[in-house]
């Protein structure tokens, strides 16, 4: 099936996209990078024109849905209004959440990739400003704890493989419920036990 | 401070005890059986009568949370309504998540943490039955995404070093808050989006 192509030009999305199906399928561990180049029909030498080591496709898997959110981060920035602002980053992060959904499940599958990822200063800068629009200046407890089940909640489902059988169109929605039911219940003051 | 103790005798869990601080200020990568033994003010022979790798250590400080969750499913599998059930095991869960926080936070802060423990059949099937118990037989959409919601989100936001200043009580309040918002929600069929 694979044709010649020129080592030079060999496309970098050719390659991240492979990788994503044998990571998926093996796990990055499980994944050469001889495995990439043999499943693109390929010599290494063409992969290794593009990535040095496979830490290098993993962060280009996984540098799409840090753009992503960094865009969100941008656009949400601008809002004025501090309860539209905060809406308005939920309903992107459920978005993101669910169109990177297979991406997400790498994490899941791989917690190699998730200390990678941390030890890059770039990422943990989009994810801190992700939380910081989302927490905001809300010293309120319920709210705080609300807003982590929300973003742990819809990444976790993401990922989960139980989930892997709902469309995204019902997994998207399904999220958007929960969270708007997390945000809009009234943070239980009550039971104020003793 | 160490006063000398018998070596065959030195107590389990005190090693564990000690494992856990050291995990929880350096992570598990960060800690050497040396260290343990120097923290303890015994030597590291003293350790290895008990265990014989880390990984053995790593793997008594989660079991607590393990045998919490066996448990929980014993007393769960033995209540006959499906809605007390599943009420039941969620506020079960919530109160083991807390009450092990520091144990869940281990997991947030070392990957290979989730590897090790994901590669012992054991605590894969506790974790299975646990599923099993709180999906059930169901098959809506809806309800399978709120539960994976509260599962994934309970962990995470033990988990989350952002969330550490909050008493146990307040964030197991708030916690239950959430997940009963959760379940008790009307499941959308609204939107029939086209």
């Amino acid at each position: 099936m694979a044709k010649p192509v020129s080592q030079r030009g060999f496309a970098r999305e050719r390659v991240i996209e492979a990788a994503l199906s044998l990571f998926a399928e093996r796990g990055v561990n499980g994944t050469s990078l001889q495995m990439i180049a043999d499943h693109l029909g390929v010599r290494k030498a063409a992969i290794y024109y593009q990535f040095h080591t496979k830490d290098d496709i993993v962060l280009a898997v996984v540098r799409p849905v840090f753009d992503d959110m960094a865009r969100l981060v941008r656009i949400a920035e601008s809002i004025t209004s501090a309860e539209s602002r905060r809406d308005a980053t939920i309903s992107g992060f459920v978005e993101l959440a669910v169109r990177h959904r297979r991406i997400g499940s790498l994490f899941y599958g791989d917690p190699a990739v998730i200390s990678l990822v941390r030890s890059h200063q770039e990422f943990e800068d989009i994810t801190d400003s992700l939380r910081e629009l989302l927490i905001g200046a809300t010293h309120d407890v319920g709210t705080r704890v609300a807003i982590t089940m929300i973003t742990a909640g819809v990444f976790g489902s993401t990922a989960e493989p139980h989930l892997q059988d709902i469309s995204d169109v019902d997994l998207h929605r399904f999220l958007l419920d929960c969270a708007q039911n997390l945000l809009r219940a009234p943070q239980s003051a009550a039971t104020p036990s003793g």
